[in-house]
């Protein structure tokens, strides 16, 4: 999603406010000389009259922050301006936040407040109190979920603490709403101590339906969830693992599709072993992968691998490569069908491509710069998939965590577990038909708004089915409230 | 605020759902029925046609419980009728809880998605992680208040837990948002142990300009709110504590102005050692009282005293009854001025109030029933002040926290100090001018609108003079993000 091949990026729009005196030909010199600059103009809105001027404000868009200074240089620089002001559309958008606690009704009259707080309240604790499941009937817990992170594995940026990562988690807590319909809230831990971050959780728990982790860097994060997921009773799911791996299995199983394979006589490698090629590579096997390999920038990984070993790879090589083939990513690559990079820039080789089995399936996920340029894998590969939106087949998380966890939270689900992100996957999948599936659509837009209700469905009945669910229905209107 | 005293309760009201057959007379007879068992009938809507039946909601208020049934009984004995449902007002209003959490913005395009989200965030991280100071600008950290409690001290429910108590945790942020424009979100702990109370609150910091701890009992909450204090640069204040000390002064400095006293000159005994005893003694003191006796069940609190003691009388011991007078209750309200009541129902004695000085001041804070009743105390009384809205004179927390969390938030004030609370206070009896006070009027309704402004502006100077402010003024618009 990164957009540097981009010449105007939606990330980079400067907003001048410029009081600009009322002589004719004024706003025209301005426009050139932001144009002369290579500014590419917006909007050109008023704000005020003040004497003989008017205040305006100018969007303009830039290529990167180098350019936008030059372009404030210029503008500063023409004579008999006055620059009041450079902002930003992106750091205006966040200013002050970017979401709010809203009450549901007003209290604005007496009669409201008592029956929202006191006296009416105690009687709704007292119920709760002696019937500890009308919680998810009574309170918010039943639509809401607690967006945590420790700010250790923050987009591209790595541990750059909990508030500077405050932004990212309101962000998916705005996307929990908008794709969801799920009150999200952004809880930043100044803490990296599995133990700790554990026991904060396992405490702040009451109040929500579900736990999102979010951005805990490899290994600590496996360790994190296993423990909650076994000490607390509502589900928690490391949207980096498992959300990569509902909508990587997805697009796999239409890219599938699109090559005419089984997904028995597949063989996948994965290059990256961070949180989420464990998840990838556990979810490929579960849905019948024939082989899975991973490697690591020191070649395939193996049980007995003595070298660049670590707590994650072992994970990995327990479930994987069951021959303990070893050798090159290039010699993992002879034969296989899919490529799934979970790594870095400019890993992949097209070489190595070209030593897959017909039809390569390349998903070549590193952010914001895949493991090969997708241009150039699309020379060889039949079915190239990026993080990216500016190329086809976008594998974005956004697809899968709102309707895993809409699903669970109808039913109640007490876990998020395998069956369910299996039935995730496959309704993601399902979203396009096979007449709409091509190798540059193998799954569906972060904007297509039948994904969120096909995936919860799937997921709500999968909870049922293993028996997680407190329920086997979403919660309807006053009949939940019968009181006698 | 409870309501015993009333025929009819807001909190008391039944939604009846009838089918009702298309007959002449059927609906007079339903409201007939209703009438006789003593239900007070409010609106009555129809929900639906089915077949040759309308289905209606009928509001019915009723006394209490037991009432309710009845009314519900005997509406179900009429012949030809089907009763769907008994709702209650208070639950309905519950259903799914009180609070959301809203994006300030809608994420439906390419666009706002790579602005409100990935890549765009990223730069606003990176500033974050350079400059941790602008988190107040860029995230929901300057207006974000968590409302957290551990569920042992819930209204007068005592140790509820933290999953009965979200009804209250709720309804506080509903409030800090109707009346402070501040975001507030409830964290009901599952743990009751102080250090880790401490600890989580501690490691949840980062998301939140202040910390509003609520219902925790004593002593706990005491140390748990000192350690909190020395320990994060965000105000923690204790509701219970401060916010009823704050409203009680505010009181105090009114009723004086009606009896024509100097603060200097009076006396004031006050029952009960729970959370607010100390902060009430600590506050009047500290506002000039001339003495301040404390007492409990056993009598007059003094240093040295052996019997019935523990820590929350230690420390009211300390700073109180410099003279060490020993005796009961009755004896302590010789020649007081102000009785104050923090306790239980039927602990103060009219015998009592004869026993202080001419124009006797007595707030009677036991909730739900005070520790006198109110028409009684107010034979011998000159003014009297209770927590219930159905009296002249309510004391209630909502006329403090909304007004010094906002001011707080405005000048990102690193905690809230005494002189911050004595300025609350003051502002507070000053929404009132000189004119308007009298025996029935001491302080303003909680639906004032003038008085969040009033304390916040008063709040907010305090913190700028002693220097536990980040800024002098509230947060403006765009000037606040300019770049370069």
């Amino acid at each position: 999603m990164n957009s540097s091949h981009e010449e105007y990026s939606p990330s980079y729009t400067l907003a001048l406010r410029l009081e600009i005196p009322n002589s004719p030909g004024m706003l025209g010199r301005i426009t050139t000389q932001i144009g002369e600059a290579g500014g590419n103009i917006g909007a050109v809105d008023i704000v005020e009259a003040v004497d003989d001027a008017l205040v305006r404000d100018i969007t303009v868009n830039v290529r990167d922050e180098a350019h936008g200074k030059k372009v404030a240089r210029m503008v500063r620089d023409i004579e008999g301006l006055k620059l009041i002001s450079v902002s930003d559309k992106v750091f205006l958008l966040h200013l002050g936040g970017k979401i709010s606690v809203q009450p549901k009704m007003k209290i604005e009259t007496r009669e409201a407040l008592s029956r929202a707080y006191t006296p009416g309240v105690a009687r709704v604790c007292q119920a709760i109190h002696e019937y500890p499941r009308t919680a998810f009937n009574l309170t918010i817990k039943s639509n809401t979920v607690a967006v945590v992170t420790d700010g250790t594995a923050v987009l591209g940026l790595g541990d750059i603490g909990p508030e500077a990562s405050l932004p990212v988690m309101e962000g998916k807590a705005m996307l929990f709403k908008e794709f969801g319909d799920i009150d999200a809230f952004p809880i930043c831990l100044d803490t990296k101590d599995p133990d700790e971050i554990v026991a904060v959780v396992k405490a702040i728990a009451p109040t929500f339906g579900g736990i999102n982790l979010e951005d805990i860097s490899a290994p600590r994060c496996f360790e994190i969830e296993r423990r909650l997921r076994e000490e607390i009773d509502i589900p928690v799911f490391h949207d980096d693992q498992h959300g990569t791996a509902v909508v990587v299995l997805a697009a796999a199983i239409n890219a599938a599709k699109v090559v005419h394979k089984e997904m028995g006589d597949m063989k996948a490698v994965i290059l990256g072993t961070g949180a989420a090629g464990y998840s990838c590579a556990n979810m490929l096997i579960n849905a019948g992968f024939r082989e899975v390999i991973c490697c690591d920038s020191a070649g395939i990984i193996f049980e007995g691998r003595k070298e660049n070993m670590n707590s994650s790879k072992e994970r990995v090589a327990k479930i994987t490569n069951k021959k303990k083939i070893q050798g090159s990513v290039l010699e993992a690559c002879s034969g296989a069908d899919l490529f799934l990079g979970l790594s870095r820039p400019n890993t992949l080789s097209i070489d190595a491509i070209k030593k897959m089995e017909r039809d390569p399936i390349v998903f070549a996920l590193a952010n914001p710069d895949p493991e090969i340029d997708p241009r150039e894998a699309a020379k060889v590969a039949r079915i190239v998939a990026t993080g990216r939106s500016d190329f086809p087949n976008q594998i974005n998380n956004v697809l899968c965590f709102p309707g895993i966890f809409r699903g669970a939270l109808d039913v109640r689900a007490r876990e998020i577990n395998e069956e369910m992100k299996l039935a995730a996957a496959k309704a993601l999948a399902g979203t396009l038909r096979i007449g709409e599936l091509s190798e540059e659509y193998i799954i569906p837009s972060v904007f297509n708004k039948s994904v969120v209700r096909h995936v919860a469905d799937a997921v709500a009945k999968a909870a049922v089915k293993t028996d997680v669910a407190r329920r086997n229905r979403p919660m309807k209107g006053r009949e939940e409230v019968t009181i006698y």
